[in-house]
Protein backbone atom coordinates (compact mmCIF):
# COMPACT_ATOMS: atom_id res chain seq x y z
CA UNK A 1 0.00 0.00 0.00
CA UNK A 2 2.81 2.31 0.95
CA UNK A 3 3.82 2.26 -3.17
CA UNK A 4 0.71 4.01 -4.01
CA UNK A 5 1.94 7.23 -1.72
CA UNK A 6 4.75 7.83 -3.81
CA UNK A 7 3.76 10.00 -6.62
CA UNK A 8 5.86 10.48 -9.21
CA UNK A 9 6.62 14.69 -9.30
CA UNK A 10 6.30 15.98 -13.00
CA UNK A 11 8.14 19.26 -13.26
CA UNK A 12 6.07 22.15 -15.72
CA UNK A 13 8.18 25.15 -17.30
CA UNK A 14 5.74 27.90 -18.51
CA UNK A 15 6.61 31.36 -20.70
CA UNK A 16 4.99 34.50 -18.42
CA UNK A 17 3.87 37.59 -19.75
CA UNK A 18 3.03 40.37 -17.19
CA UNK A 19 2.01 43.92 -16.88
CA UNK A 20 4.33 45.07 -13.59
CA UNK A 21 2.45 48.18 -12.72
CA UNK A 22 0.03 46.12 -11.54
CA UNK A 23 2.12 44.11 -9.19
CA UNK A 24 4.92 44.46 -6.26
CA UNK A 25 7.07 42.86 -8.26
CA UNK A 26 8.04 38.83 -9.16
CA UNK A 27 8.39 37.72 -6.01
CA UNK A 28 5.62 36.50 -3.16
CA UNK A 29 4.55 39.26 -0.87
CA UNK A 30 2.73 38.92 2.75
CA UNK A 31 0.06 41.27 0.55
CA UNK A 32 -0.23 38.27 -2.09
CA UNK A 33 0.80 41.31 -4.51
CA UNK A 34 3.49 39.38 -6.40
CA UNK A 35 3.30 38.20 -9.83
CA UNK A 36 4.05 34.62 -7.80
CA UNK A 37 1.36 34.68 -5.87
CA UNK A 38 -1.18 35.32 -8.38
CA UNK A 39 0.39 32.62 -10.31
CA UNK A 40 0.85 30.07 -7.46
CA UNK A 41 -3.04 30.85 -6.43
CA UNK A 42 -4.02 30.14 -10.33
CA UNK A 43 -1.98 27.14 -10.99
CA UNK A 44 -3.27 25.56 -7.51
CA UNK A 45 -6.82 25.58 -8.79
CA UNK A 46 -6.16 23.90 -11.47
CA UNK A 47 -3.43 21.28 -9.60
CA UNK A 48 -5.95 20.99 -6.23
CA UNK A 49 -2.64 21.24 -5.10
CA UNK A 50 0.08 24.17 -3.29
CA UNK A 51 2.83 24.49 -5.80
CA UNK A 52 6.30 26.93 -5.67
CA UNK A 53 7.38 28.98 -8.63
CA UNK A 54 11.06 29.20 -9.21
CA UNK A 55 11.51 31.87 -11.69
CA UNK A 56 14.69 32.68 -14.48
CA UNK A 57 14.79 36.76 -12.95
CA UNK A 58 13.02 38.15 -9.78
CA UNK A 59 11.68 41.60 -11.53
CA UNK A 60 11.09 44.53 -9.48
CA UNK A 61 8.04 46.67 -8.70
CA UNK A 62 6.91 48.08 -11.52
CA UNK A 63 8.70 46.18 -13.93
CA UNK A 64 7.47 44.33 -17.02
CA UNK A 65 7.89 40.84 -18.64
CA UNK A 66 7.17 40.13 -22.06
CA UNK A 67 8.80 36.87 -21.30
CA UNK A 68 9.48 35.65 -17.85
CA UNK A 69 10.21 31.72 -17.63
CA UNK A 70 9.27 29.89 -14.37
CA UNK A 71 9.34 25.95 -13.43
CA UNK A 72 6.77 23.97 -10.66
CA UNK A 73 6.46 20.39 -9.50
CA UNK A 74 3.60 19.10 -9.00
CA UNK A 75 1.97 15.36 -7.98
CA UNK A 76 -0.53 16.03 -10.74
CA UNK A 77 -0.79 15.25 -14.41
CA UNK A 78 -2.60 17.94 -16.63
CA UNK A 79 -2.50 18.87 -20.48
CA UNK A 80 -0.04 21.36 -21.53
CA UNK A 81 -3.07 23.38 -22.36
CA UNK A 82 -4.59 23.08 -19.07
CA UNK A 83 -1.91 24.71 -17.69
CA UNK A 84 -2.43 27.64 -19.96
CA UNK A 85 -5.45 27.96 -20.43
CA UNK A 86 -6.92 26.82 -16.94
CA UNK A 87 -4.18 29.03 -15.26
CA UNK A 88 -5.32 31.73 -17.38
CA UNK A 89 -8.92 31.15 -16.56
CA UNK A 90 -7.74 32.14 -12.88
CA UNK A 91 -5.43 34.93 -13.77
CA UNK A 92 -6.57 39.25 -14.14
CA UNK A 93 -6.32 40.06 -17.69
CA UNK A 94 -2.33 41.93 -16.83
CA UNK A 95 -0.70 38.50 -16.32
CA UNK A 96 -0.63 35.45 -18.88
CA UNK A 97 0.52 32.31 -19.30
CA UNK A 98 1.60 32.14 -22.92
CA UNK A 99 2.87 28.13 -22.84
CA UNK A 100 3.56 25.50 -20.58
CA UNK A 101 5.61 22.07 -21.36
CA UNK A 102 6.75 19.68 -18.66
CA UNK A 103 10.45 19.28 -17.92
CA UNK A 104 12.81 16.85 -17.21
CA UNK A 105 13.76 16.69 -13.44
CA UNK A 106 16.93 18.14 -13.94
CA UNK A 107 15.81 21.20 -15.00
CA UNK A 108 15.78 24.67 -13.27
CA UNK A 109 14.00 27.91 -14.54
CA UNK A 110 16.55 30.04 -12.79
CA UNK A 111 19.89 27.70 -12.37
CA UNK A 112 19.74 26.19 -15.62
CA UNK A 113 19.31 29.99 -17.52
CA UNK A 114 22.60 30.62 -19.58
CA UNK A 115 21.44 34.09 -20.34
CA UNK A 116 19.03 36.69 -19.42
CA UNK A 117 17.77 39.97 -21.92
CA UNK A 118 15.77 43.05 -21.22
CA UNK A 119 14.70 46.17 -22.84
CA UNK A 120 14.06 49.50 -21.71
CA UNK A 121 11.88 51.85 -23.77
CA UNK A 122 12.02 55.49 -22.91
CA UNK A 123 10.38 58.11 -24.40
CA UNK A 124 11.58 61.32 -25.44
CA UNK A 125 9.06 63.72 -25.33
CA UNK A 126 8.22 67.51 -23.74
CA UNK A 127 5.26 65.98 -22.16
CA UNK A 128 5.02 62.83 -20.68
CA UNK A 129 2.90 60.08 -22.62
CA UNK A 130 -0.55 59.44 -21.37
CA UNK A 131 -1.55 56.12 -23.99
CA UNK A 132 1.73 54.57 -22.30
CA UNK A 133 1.36 55.86 -18.80
CA UNK A 134 3.15 53.25 -16.58
CA UNK A 135 4.87 51.07 -20.37
CA UNK A 136 7.71 53.27 -20.49
CA UNK A 137 10.17 55.45 -19.27
CA UNK A 138 10.18 59.16 -20.04
CA UNK A 139 12.31 62.14 -20.24
CA UNK A 140 11.20 65.59 -21.08
CA UNK A 141 14.32 67.22 -21.93
CA UNK A 142 16.09 66.25 -25.39
CA UNK A 143 19.26 63.64 -25.07
CA UNK A 144 21.75 63.30 -27.64
CA UNK A 145 21.31 59.88 -29.06
CA UNK A 146 24.62 59.40 -30.76
CA UNK A 147 26.47 60.22 -27.41
CA UNK A 148 24.33 57.72 -25.37
CA UNK A 149 25.28 55.30 -28.34
CA UNK A 150 28.98 55.88 -28.28
CA UNK A 151 28.83 55.35 -24.26
CA UNK A 152 26.58 52.38 -24.30
CA UNK A 153 29.59 50.41 -25.96
CA UNK A 154 31.73 50.40 -22.79
CA UNK A 155 29.07 47.65 -21.26
CA UNK A 156 30.11 45.07 -23.89
CA UNK A 157 31.96 42.60 -22.55
CA UNK A 158 33.44 41.20 -18.66
CA UNK A 159 33.45 43.39 -15.95
CA UNK A 160 33.06 44.79 -12.49
CA UNK A 161 29.59 46.68 -12.62
CA UNK A 162 29.68 48.11 -8.99
CA UNK A 163 28.41 51.17 -10.08
CA UNK A 164 25.53 50.17 -11.63
CA UNK A 165 24.90 47.66 -8.60
CA UNK A 166 21.96 48.42 -5.90
CA UNK A 167 23.45 48.91 -2.36
CA UNK A 168 21.23 45.94 -1.15
CA UNK A 169 22.08 43.67 -3.83
CA UNK A 170 22.68 40.24 -2.79
CA UNK A 171 25.02 38.80 -5.17
CA UNK A 172 28.54 36.83 -4.47
CA UNK A 173 30.04 38.98 -7.31
CA UNK A 174 29.56 41.97 -9.05
CA UNK A 175 31.42 40.68 -11.98
CA UNK A 176 28.67 40.07 -15.34
CA UNK A 177 29.24 39.77 -18.68
CA UNK A 178 26.96 42.02 -21.50
CA UNK A 179 26.94 40.27 -24.60
CA UNK A 180 24.85 42.94 -25.66
CA UNK A 181 24.46 46.70 -25.43
CA UNK A 182 22.13 48.74 -27.72
CA UNK A 183 20.24 51.75 -28.36
CA UNK A 184 18.21 52.55 -30.94
CA UNK A 185 16.01 55.48 -31.86
CA UNK A 186 12.16 55.19 -32.99
CA UNK A 187 10.69 58.16 -33.35
CA UNK A 188 9.63 59.26 -30.01
CA UNK A 189 11.21 56.05 -28.24
CA UNK A 190 14.69 55.08 -27.81
CA UNK A 191 15.06 51.41 -27.15
CA UNK A 192 17.78 49.90 -24.96
CA UNK A 193 18.71 45.89 -25.54
CA UNK A 194 20.78 44.13 -22.95
CA UNK A 195 22.06 40.54 -22.71
CA UNK A 196 24.14 39.20 -20.15
CA UNK A 197 24.80 35.86 -18.60
CA UNK A 198 22.88 37.54 -15.15
CA UNK A 199 22.72 41.16 -14.11
CA UNK A 200 22.74 42.55 -10.23
CA UNK A 201 19.78 44.17 -8.67
CA UNK A 202 18.99 47.80 -10.65
CA UNK A 203 21.79 47.06 -12.58
CA UNK A 204 19.95 48.25 -16.12
CA UNK A 205 18.17 50.94 -14.35
CA UNK A 206 21.32 52.27 -13.09
CA UNK A 207 22.89 51.73 -16.40
CA UNK A 208 20.15 53.73 -18.29
CA UNK A 209 20.17 56.18 -15.54
CA UNK A 210 23.78 56.99 -16.25
CA UNK A 211 23.28 57.00 -19.88
CA UNK A 212 20.52 59.24 -19.98
CA UNK A 213 22.94 61.55 -18.12
CA UNK A 214 25.61 61.27 -21.24
CA UNK A 215 22.61 61.90 -23.16
CA UNK A 216 21.93 65.18 -21.00
CA UNK A 217 25.75 66.08 -21.43
CA UNK A 218 25.03 66.20 -17.97
CA UNK A 219 28.31 63.16 -18.70
CA UNK A 220 30.64 63.00 -21.25
CA UNK A 221 31.42 59.48 -22.86
CA UNK A 222 34.66 59.41 -21.33
CA UNK A 223 32.91 60.15 -17.82
CA UNK A 224 30.69 57.19 -18.67
CA UNK A 225 33.66 54.57 -19.15
CA UNK A 226 34.93 55.86 -15.76
CA UNK A 227 32.52 54.71 -13.98
CA UNK A 228 32.87 51.56 -14.46
CA UNK A 229 36.30 51.33 -13.90
CA UNK A 230 35.80 53.83 -10.66
CA UNK A 231 33.18 50.67 -9.37
CA UNK A 232 31.53 53.01 -7.08
CA UNK A 233 28.11 53.33 -6.82
CA UNK A 234 28.21 57.02 -5.21
CA UNK A 235 29.40 58.60 -8.15
CA UNK A 236 27.04 57.25 -10.62
CA UNK A 237 23.83 59.18 -11.90
CA UNK A 238 20.29 57.87 -10.01
CA UNK A 239 18.31 55.13 -10.74
CA UNK A 240 15.78 55.12 -13.19
CA UNK A 241 12.43 54.31 -13.47
CA UNK A 242 10.91 50.98 -13.91
CA UNK A 243 8.33 51.75 -15.96
CA UNK A 244 10.19 51.11 -19.26
CA UNK A 245 12.21 47.87 -18.06
CA UNK A 246 11.03 44.48 -19.96
CA UNK A 247 12.19 41.10 -18.80
CA UNK A 248 12.38 40.14 -23.00
CA UNK A 249 13.67 36.31 -22.64
CA UNK A 250 16.38 33.76 -21.21
CA UNK A 251 18.28 31.61 -22.91
CA UNK A 252 18.71 27.99 -22.16
CA UNK A 253 20.38 25.17 -23.74
CA UNK A 254 18.56 23.47 -26.81
CA UNK A 255 18.49 20.08 -25.37
CA UNK A 256 15.80 21.50 -22.94
CA UNK A 257 13.93 21.81 -26.36
CA UNK A 258 11.59 24.43 -24.70
CA UNK A 259 9.15 26.75 -26.54
CA UNK A 260 10.35 30.55 -27.74
CA UNK A 261 11.72 31.80 -24.48
CA UNK A 262 12.54 35.43 -26.01
CA UNK A 263 9.84 37.98 -27.12
CA UNK A 264 11.14 41.12 -28.09
CA UNK A 265 9.57 44.54 -28.25
CA UNK A 266 8.86 45.62 -31.67
CA UNK A 267 8.87 48.84 -32.69
CA UNK A 268 8.56 50.46 -36.03
CA UNK A 269 6.73 53.64 -37.35
CA UNK B 1 -16.88 102.44 -17.82
CA UNK B 2 -18.93 99.90 -19.86
CA UNK B 3 -16.10 99.43 -22.36
CA UNK B 4 -13.93 97.62 -19.68
CA UNK B 5 -16.35 94.75 -19.74
CA UNK B 6 -16.18 94.53 -23.18
CA UNK B 7 -13.87 91.55 -23.04
CA UNK B 8 -11.61 90.61 -26.01
CA UNK B 9 -12.41 85.96 -26.35
CA UNK B 10 -9.34 84.85 -26.96
CA UNK B 11 -10.09 81.23 -29.11
CA UNK B 12 -7.31 78.41 -27.97
CA UNK B 13 -6.77 75.22 -30.46
CA UNK B 14 -5.03 71.71 -28.61
CA UNK B 15 -3.36 68.66 -29.34
CA UNK B 16 -4.44 66.09 -27.06
CA UNK B 17 -3.25 62.62 -25.65
CA UNK B 18 -5.66 60.04 -23.78
CA UNK B 19 -5.70 56.55 -23.09
CA UNK B 20 -9.69 55.58 -23.46
CA UNK B 21 -9.62 52.70 -20.93
CA UNK B 22 -9.81 55.38 -18.49
CA UNK B 23 -12.78 57.41 -19.77
CA UNK B 24 -16.54 56.88 -20.68
CA UNK B 25 -15.44 58.35 -24.08
CA UNK B 26 -14.92 62.14 -25.13
CA UNK B 27 -18.23 63.78 -24.38
CA UNK B 28 -19.43 65.35 -21.30
CA UNK B 29 -20.77 62.62 -19.25
CA UNK B 30 -23.34 63.31 -16.26
CA UNK B 31 -20.96 61.57 -13.86
CA UNK B 32 -17.82 63.35 -15.26
CA UNK B 33 -16.40 60.53 -16.82
CA UNK B 34 -15.28 61.84 -20.13
CA UNK B 35 -12.25 62.90 -21.69
CA UNK B 36 -14.07 66.10 -22.16
CA UNK B 37 -15.00 66.77 -17.89
CA UNK B 38 -11.50 65.73 -17.23
CA UNK B 39 -9.82 68.56 -19.32
CA UNK B 40 -12.74 71.20 -18.92
CA UNK B 41 -12.30 70.67 -15.21
CA UNK B 42 -7.90 71.70 -15.48
CA UNK B 43 -8.24 74.02 -17.91
CA UNK B 44 -10.90 76.00 -15.63
CA UNK B 45 -8.34 75.85 -12.94
CA UNK B 46 -5.66 77.54 -15.03
CA UNK B 47 -8.16 80.35 -16.43
CA UNK B 48 -10.25 81.04 -13.63
CA UNK B 49 -13.35 80.49 -15.40
CA UNK B 50 -15.39 78.02 -16.68
CA UNK B 51 -14.79 76.59 -20.55
CA UNK B 52 -16.66 74.46 -23.01
CA UNK B 53 -14.33 72.32 -25.45
CA UNK B 54 -15.04 71.54 -28.85
CA UNK B 55 -13.61 68.62 -30.52
CA UNK B 56 -12.56 67.35 -33.66
CA UNK B 57 -14.10 63.54 -32.93
CA UNK B 58 -16.22 62.20 -30.20
CA UNK B 59 -14.59 58.96 -28.80
CA UNK B 60 -16.43 56.08 -27.63
CA UNK B 61 -15.77 54.53 -24.34
CA UNK B 62 -12.39 52.71 -24.71
CA UNK B 63 -11.38 54.34 -27.78
CA UNK B 64 -7.79 55.89 -27.54
CA UNK B 65 -6.32 58.95 -28.68
CA UNK B 66 -2.98 59.47 -30.13
CA UNK B 67 -4.18 63.09 -30.98
CA UNK B 68 -7.35 64.55 -30.94
CA UNK B 69 -7.74 68.25 -31.45
CA UNK B 70 -9.81 70.51 -29.44
CA UNK B 71 -10.53 73.93 -29.07
CA UNK B 72 -11.80 76.02 -26.50
CA UNK B 73 -12.62 80.20 -25.70
CA UNK B 74 -11.77 82.06 -23.30
CA UNK B 75 -11.68 85.39 -21.91
CA UNK B 76 -8.23 85.43 -20.23
CA UNK B 77 -4.92 85.47 -21.72
CA UNK B 78 -1.98 83.02 -20.70
CA UNK B 79 0.88 81.96 -22.58
CA UNK B 80 0.52 78.68 -24.44
CA UNK B 81 2.93 76.66 -21.79
CA UNK B 82 0.23 77.84 -19.21
CA UNK B 83 -2.22 75.98 -21.39
CA UNK B 84 0.08 73.05 -21.69
CA UNK B 85 2.02 72.63 -18.48
CA UNK B 86 -0.71 74.26 -16.30
CA UNK B 87 -3.71 72.55 -17.63
CA UNK B 88 -1.82 69.15 -17.62
CA UNK B 89 -0.75 69.41 -13.82
CA UNK B 90 -4.61 69.64 -13.06
CA UNK B 91 -5.08 66.13 -15.04
CA UNK B 92 -4.45 62.85 -14.03
CA UNK B 93 -1.73 61.10 -16.15
CA UNK B 94 -3.88 59.22 -19.02
CA UNK B 95 -4.68 62.03 -20.42
CA UNK B 96 -1.89 65.15 -21.80
CA UNK B 97 -2.16 68.62 -23.61
CA UNK B 98 0.76 67.95 -25.82
CA UNK B 99 0.55 71.65 -27.26
CA UNK B 100 -1.83 74.96 -27.14
CA UNK B 101 -2.20 77.73 -29.44
CA UNK B 102 -4.28 80.83 -30.28
CA UNK B 103 -6.68 80.53 -33.17
CA UNK B 104 -8.80 83.03 -34.99
CA UNK B 105 -11.63 82.76 -34.05
CA UNK B 106 -13.12 81.49 -37.14
CA UNK B 107 -11.50 78.13 -36.28
CA UNK B 108 -13.66 74.86 -35.31
CA UNK B 109 -12.03 71.74 -34.21
CA UNK B 110 -14.85 70.17 -35.79
CA UNK B 111 -16.29 71.80 -38.71
CA UNK B 112 -12.57 73.41 -40.09
CA UNK B 113 -11.67 69.88 -40.08
CA UNK B 114 -10.94 68.41 -43.60
CA UNK B 115 -10.29 64.74 -42.46
CA UNK B 116 -9.42 62.56 -39.96
CA UNK B 117 -7.45 59.97 -39.28
CA UNK B 118 -7.48 56.76 -37.11
CA UNK B 119 -5.77 53.63 -36.48
CA UNK B 120 -6.25 49.91 -35.15
CA UNK B 121 -4.02 47.93 -34.00
CA UNK B 122 -4.79 44.19 -33.74
CA UNK B 123 -2.73 41.16 -31.66
CA UNK B 124 -3.19 38.17 -33.32
CA UNK B 125 -1.72 35.79 -30.64
CA UNK B 126 -3.66 32.49 -28.95
CA UNK B 127 -3.20 34.15 -25.16
CA UNK B 128 -4.17 37.93 -24.63
CA UNK B 129 -1.09 40.31 -24.32
CA UNK B 130 -1.21 40.74 -20.60
CA UNK B 131 1.18 43.69 -21.18
CA UNK B 132 -1.09 45.87 -23.68
CA UNK B 133 -4.18 45.24 -21.68
CA UNK B 134 -6.95 47.53 -23.14
CA UNK B 135 -4.43 48.62 -25.05
CA UNK B 136 -4.77 46.33 -28.24
CA UNK B 137 -7.97 44.68 -30.04
CA UNK B 138 -7.00 40.80 -29.78
CA UNK B 139 -8.18 37.65 -31.69
CA UNK B 140 -6.77 34.37 -30.16
CA UNK B 141 -7.51 32.53 -34.13
CA UNK B 142 -4.70 32.82 -37.00
CA UNK B 143 -5.86 35.38 -39.40
CA UNK B 144 -5.42 35.42 -43.20
CA UNK B 145 -3.73 38.64 -43.30
CA UNK B 146 -3.03 38.98 -46.98
CA UNK B 147 -7.22 37.78 -47.77
CA UNK B 148 -7.70 41.05 -45.69
CA UNK B 149 -5.34 43.36 -47.45
CA UNK B 150 -7.05 42.37 -50.55
CA UNK B 151 -10.61 43.44 -48.93
CA UNK B 152 -9.93 46.24 -47.54
CA UNK B 153 -9.32 48.20 -50.58
CA UNK B 154 -12.52 47.65 -51.73
CA UNK B 155 -13.51 50.70 -49.04
CA UNK B 156 -11.38 53.26 -50.49
CA UNK B 157 -13.40 55.99 -52.59
CA UNK B 158 -16.50 57.34 -52.13
CA UNK B 159 -19.29 55.06 -50.73
CA UNK B 160 -22.55 54.60 -48.98
CA UNK B 161 -21.01 53.19 -46.06
CA UNK B 162 -24.54 51.64 -44.37
CA UNK B 163 -23.24 48.46 -43.65
CA UNK B 164 -21.17 49.57 -40.99
CA UNK B 165 -22.46 52.75 -39.58
CA UNK B 166 -24.27 52.26 -35.74
CA UNK B 167 -28.17 51.77 -35.51
CA UNK B 168 -27.91 54.89 -33.56
CA UNK B 169 -25.47 57.13 -35.69
CA UNK B 170 -26.77 60.49 -36.02
CA UNK B 171 -25.49 61.34 -39.13
CA UNK B 172 -27.28 62.92 -41.80
CA UNK B 173 -25.91 61.20 -44.44
CA UNK B 174 -24.25 57.56 -44.68
CA UNK B 175 -21.61 58.69 -47.63
CA UNK B 176 -18.21 59.32 -46.63
CA UNK B 177 -15.09 59.47 -47.89
CA UNK B 178 -12.00 57.32 -47.72
CA UNK B 179 -8.70 58.55 -48.80
CA UNK B 180 -6.64 55.59 -47.13
CA UNK B 181 -7.63 52.34 -45.95
CA UNK B 182 -4.50 49.83 -45.39
CA UNK B 183 -3.00 47.20 -43.26
CA UNK B 184 0.72 46.36 -42.28
CA UNK B 185 1.56 43.21 -40.02
CA UNK B 186 4.35 43.69 -37.63
CA UNK B 187 5.13 40.53 -35.98
CA UNK B 188 2.22 39.98 -33.78
CA UNK B 189 0.30 43.17 -34.25
CA UNK B 190 -1.64 44.02 -37.36
CA UNK B 191 -1.97 48.05 -37.87
CA UNK B 192 -4.65 48.89 -40.15
CA UNK B 193 -4.71 52.99 -40.60
CA UNK B 194 -7.85 54.18 -42.46
CA UNK B 195 -8.06 58.30 -43.61
CA UNK B 196 -11.55 60.33 -44.53
CA UNK B 197 -12.97 63.24 -44.42
CA UNK B 198 -14.91 61.99 -41.26
CA UNK B 199 -16.65 58.83 -39.91
CA UNK B 200 -19.74 56.99 -39.06
CA UNK B 201 -20.58 55.94 -35.51
CA UNK B 202 -18.87 52.57 -34.95
CA UNK B 203 -17.66 52.99 -38.63
CA UNK B 204 -14.31 51.33 -37.73
CA UNK B 205 -14.77 48.78 -35.54
CA UNK B 206 -17.23 47.87 -37.83
CA UNK B 207 -15.21 47.81 -40.76
CA UNK B 208 -12.57 46.05 -38.46
CA UNK B 209 -14.72 43.33 -37.38
CA UNK B 210 -15.94 42.58 -41.31
CA UNK B 211 -12.29 42.18 -42.07
CA UNK B 212 -11.56 39.91 -39.39
CA UNK B 213 -14.28 37.86 -40.57
CA UNK B 214 -12.30 37.91 -43.68
CA UNK B 215 -9.55 37.07 -41.88
CA UNK B 216 -11.14 34.21 -40.38
CA UNK B 217 -12.53 32.68 -43.89
CA UNK B 218 -16.00 33.29 -42.85
CA UNK B 219 -16.50 36.26 -45.74
CA UNK B 220 -14.82 35.62 -49.24
CA UNK B 221 -12.83 39.24 -50.24
CA UNK B 222 -16.12 39.15 -52.74
CA UNK B 223 -18.88 39.01 -49.84
CA UNK B 224 -16.79 41.91 -48.27
CA UNK B 225 -17.43 44.18 -51.13
CA UNK B 226 -20.84 43.12 -51.19
CA UNK B 227 -21.31 44.27 -47.48
CA UNK B 228 -20.73 47.77 -49.31
CA UNK B 229 -23.13 47.21 -51.86
CA UNK B 230 -25.40 45.68 -49.62
CA UNK B 231 -25.80 48.74 -47.61
CA UNK B 232 -27.82 46.54 -44.51
CA UNK B 233 -25.72 46.71 -41.53
CA UNK B 234 -27.63 43.59 -40.41
CA UNK B 235 -25.86 41.58 -43.03
CA UNK B 236 -22.11 42.73 -41.70
CA UNK B 237 -20.39 41.16 -38.48
CA UNK B 238 -20.53 42.61 -35.35
CA UNK B 239 -18.96 45.62 -34.02
CA UNK B 240 -15.39 44.86 -32.71
CA UNK B 241 -13.92 45.68 -29.42
CA UNK B 242 -12.54 49.35 -29.01
CA UNK B 243 -9.45 48.63 -27.33
CA UNK B 244 -7.22 48.74 -30.60
CA UNK B 245 -8.81 52.41 -31.99
CA UNK B 246 -6.74 55.51 -31.67
CA UNK B 247 -7.43 59.04 -33.44
CA UNK B 248 -4.41 59.31 -34.69
CA UNK B 249 -4.92 62.89 -36.22
CA UNK B 250 -7.16 65.62 -37.92
CA UNK B 251 -6.42 67.68 -41.34
CA UNK B 252 -6.83 70.99 -41.07
CA UNK B 253 -6.09 73.90 -43.94
CA UNK B 254 -2.20 74.97 -43.76
CA UNK B 255 -3.78 78.49 -43.46
CA UNK B 256 -4.43 77.76 -39.81
CA UNK B 257 -0.70 77.42 -38.97
CA UNK B 258 -1.41 75.05 -36.70
CA UNK B 259 1.29 72.36 -34.59
CA UNK B 260 1.13 68.96 -35.58
CA UNK B 261 -2.10 67.41 -36.21
CA UNK B 262 -0.83 64.12 -36.09
CA UNK B 263 0.65 60.91 -34.29
CA UNK B 264 0.24 57.23 -35.77
CA UNK B 265 1.37 54.52 -33.64
CA UNK B 266 4.37 53.35 -32.91
CA UNK B 267 4.13 49.78 -33.06
CA UNK B 268 5.25 47.93 -29.91
CA UNK B 269 5.83 44.98 -26.91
Amino acid sequence: MRAALILAAMKIAMGIEYHGAYFQGWQSQPNRAGVQDALEHAIAQVAGETVRLHAAGRTDTGVHALMQVAHFSTTVQRPNTAWVRGVNAHLPPWVRVLWAQSVPEAFHARFSALGRRYQYVLCQQSVAPATQHQRVGWIHRPLSVSAMQDAIQALVGEHDFSAFRASECQANSPIRTLHEASLVQYGRYLLFSFSANAFLQHQIRNMVGALVYVGLGKLTVADFAGLLTQQDRRLAPPTFMPDGLYFTGVTYADTWQLPPCTADWTVSG
